[in-house]
């Protein structure tokens, strides 16, 4: 079933894509992969909520505007990663659960042209519906300790 | 892995369990499931979102906490149905887009103990994230429109 529903502007520089092939771009640094699998990668998310510092955004390796026109394959690959992200981040954060979300569209509050998934530490009271975003890209360095925790994590971990 | 971090409480009787078995519980009902598939089942929530009405869960048909104990065979199942969902969603509501998310753990603000897959029909301006759910659940008869909407839309596309 076709879904002409994309809002990608032509020429659009895909960060995600261009992560994946081993670039590094203003906000997103091969350092800030914590995982890859072969069709889906998991890196610590430049945009930050002040509630929940160092979350997780799993993107297959493919590139797909949404959810609409991701393949089947490529979905697989990228919950499969978001749980494993998913454990890894509660055993590693210090934080009570996790809670995931993936929007489509402007209206639902899409910003990047390539379908991702985002994976929330969440603590008791931290306000994550209620509170907006930094304003800011945070740096490089502040994503650090979170992508370094991750990755010892999975680099320890049986799999 | 083991992750010994589940909150249901001894005794708990699961309404998604009931209701994919056959039984109508106090606020969700046969008729609310719009579609089922081998592993997972979705339905209009009981639970509504003033700017939302009428969002869709899916949830797999065996029992399973929460996404850390998820098998993979059930997680592919609900992502498979969820990308169905969520473009009947957007080819009926008249909505301009389509988010999701999924809560593990109180914190995470999870308050039904069988993974469940929140996906939310979007329009500019709704206010999902800054607006809280109604407190008291609909009923049968204001779910019934948005059910009979995504099962004709099913029963008459081409599987």
């Amino acid at each position: 079933m076709t879904v002409p529903l994309t809002h990608e502007p032509l020429g659009y520089h895909c960060p995600f894509c261009a992560l994946a092939a081993g670039t590094d771009m203003a906000h997103n640094r091969q350092r800030d992969i914590v995982r890859r699998t072969p069709g889906a990668i998991a890196l610590i998310s430049p945009r930050w909520w002040p509630g929940n510092h160092g979350h997780v955004l799993v993107v297959p390796i493919r590139h797909y505007e949404n959810l609409y026109e991701l393949p089947a394959e490529a979905g697989h690959a990228v919950h499969d990663l978001v749980r494993d992200v998913a454990i890894a981040i509660r055993r590693t954060y210090g934080c009570d659960g996790v809670s995931t979300r993936q929007h489509n569209e402007p209206a639902g509050g899409q910003d990047a042209w390539h379908y991702h998934v985002h994976v929330f530490p969440r603590y008791a009271g931290d306000q994550l519906y209620a509170s907006a975003p930094y304003p800011d890209f945070v740096t490089a360095e502040q994503r650090q300790p979170y992508a370094d925790r991750l990755r010892n994590y999975f680099d320890s971990s049986v799999d």
